[in-house]
């Protein structure tokens, strides 16, 4: 395929960290010969999409198109990228660009890189900008792009591009994928869900903690828990000690690890992927007294996130979505700022991204 | 070996939690056909045996005869022990006891037994209090007798059955053994020192941690450390930051974990094996970025204890002591409150122990 020039694309802009979207123009670059150029269908809204336009981490840059989690399909390629073919689905996350020689890049952690450029709200290799998935078009390195499962619906499939990848990728990495071993998960959203989906497929016996009684309807029946305990019933949670292997810890709001790794067997462990404001409190006893440990992840690489969608893919798994028109998002905002979403907002794109 | 009966033996207890440590008489049991009987020759002093006179963890019963870092002579063997004979060294370490059963047991780890019984401040299976190894005899079941390295000096050797199992199982647990990586030590001391030694026997670079600049030249020089830096000086700090592949943190002293964490790779691990009084604070973001995670460990097996002994033997490795008489005790844990000592005590038991 020839490489078209430089052509303006309409998003959806957060123009200051009050947050609020509306309609913006702005320009994509030319494909380049590593480059693929998609045309979006569906885009997640991920909490971080939140935060960022609300400047909650510091460092945003407005104008900002937030979108991460970005399905679409191929509508140019440059003429060195002989992998991917028009109309083919696809899906870009997290990351459009990394160094390829440092360490991380080496083994496969782009999301390490020193010089890793995110999706949004980053700056690209030519100084400018990047700009998310709310919006009508994409271009992206072949290295970022992603083969979506042809089986799956793309717009559920969506947000397995970053809640997906952001609970897949400990789960292998920190060994929580042994058969019939206990798994727990703290904090049932839209990663929660993800990591309940992953559990079951590895075949493990999956306990919810959760501090909604309402959510223990969904979490046995649609999600297929084995067990849903109420982080707040105490005589519970003594009950519950010691029976687990493995935590994933998703919850963003202060709260007390000591009480998570009290559920742990000997050997346990507890991988944090929430951020919340502030550090939390870690009794040196409660990692001490059987040998456990509180580890961290980020996203996942490029190699293993495509590995996630071919699991997700032969497994049937997406995502339970709310799927929303672009006019929706701010009020979509509003109720994910109040967790009132199962469990993911995705913004149908293609038909209805409009300028108004 | 024929097996006597109960016999009168000298020890030094605490009576109460001022700590104050003296002569004191009790029987041990007679020696059971699974027991070995030992004679005491010298006792290492434990950090952990000063909070334990002054019941700083709650808990302490008195009269308490501490010591759990004890190596000595096999006096006598009960009928069912064939594996060990008269004047053989031996030691013995933290426990005596241990169910043999579930699943800790199961897995070496008899340390995390529910059943465990401690060397001193326990109570034994028989009903009675454990007395540990400030006196002159000790009768002990076989499964929890050590063999002691014939060519290392045994007083020397002593603190190996507690401080050194204490940083040698973690090292080998949490994978921290793999030749040419980085090696950070976080607190000089008694584990501290050990920590540099075997990670200097399995080829690492050795980086030693402390706020002493007066430990500098020691650890460069005697221990061989690679480096040292003042963890007070913020630049060097800063420059160390992502430059570690595992550290081992011996610090009972409240202290920022998100500094340490800073000097770790990606994929970079830290592991806790002091107990500081109040929870340490952890930012998710610290483990988040860089896929690190923070453990604990607690001493080792009985099995993994003979094996770093035996490690210990085939590399020379024995600790730095002070060695002193049964009567300067009270003096050494009052120097050991301050830290004052190159880097562990050990009580010269067969030649100084008295009644008065």
């Amino acid at each position: 395929m020839g490489e078209s020039g430089v052509v303006e694309t309409l998003g959806w802009a957060a123009q200051d960290k009050s947050g609020h979207l509306a309609p913006f123009k702005f320009t994509r670059r030319a494909t380049g010969p590593h480059d693929v150029k998609m045309k979006v269908t569906y885009c997640g809204i991920c909490h971080s999409d939140l935060h960022q336009i609300r400047n909650d981490w510091r460092g945003s840059v407005f104008p900002m198109v937030p979108g991460h989690e970005v399905v679409g399909v191929v509508k140019e390629v440059g003429s060195e990228v002989d992998d991917f073919k028009v109309g083919q689905l696809i899906g870009v996350g997290c990351m459009v660009h990394s160094c390829h020689s440092c360490e991380s890049c080496d083994n496969g952690l782009e999301q390490f890189c020193p010089k890793v450029v995110w999706t949004y709200n980053s700056v690209d290799t030519d100084g400018t900008p990047t700009y998310g998935g709310y919006s009508g078009e994409l271009v992206c390195n072949r290295k970022f792009v992603l083969r979506m499962p042809e089986n799956l619906p793309p717009d559920a499939a969506a947000p397995l591009l970053c809640a997906g990848i952001t609970v897949y990728s400990p789960m292998k990495h920190f060994g929580m994928t042994e058969k019939g071993k206990s798994f727990g998960l703290v904090g049932l959203g839209g990663l929660g869900h993800m990591a309940v989906k992953f559990a079951k497929a590895f075949g493990l016996k999956v306990t919810i903690f959760s501090t909604s009684p309402a959510k223990e309807k969904e979490a046995r029946g649609i999600l297929g828990a084995d067990e849903f305990i109420l982080s707040t019933d105490k005589e519970k949670m003594k009950a519950a000690e010691k029976t687990i292997d493995y935590i994933i810890d998703t919850v963003s709001a202060v709260h007390t690890l000591d009480d998570y790794l009290a559920l742990l067997k000997t050997n346990g462990k507890i991988i944090l992927v929430g951020v919340p404001e502030s550090p939390l409190q870690l009794s040196p006893t409660s990692v001490i007294f059987g040998r456990r440990f509180v580890g961290g992840s980020l996203i996942g690489g490029v190699a293993e996130t495509q590995e996630m969608l071919d699991f997700c893919g032969k497994n049937n798994i997406t995502c339970m979505i709310e799927k929303i028109p672009m006019s929706y998002v701010n009020t979509a905002m509003e109720r994910l700022q109040k967790n009132d979403v199962k469990y993911r907002f995705v913004i149908d794109i293609e038909n209805t991204l409009t300028s108004e």
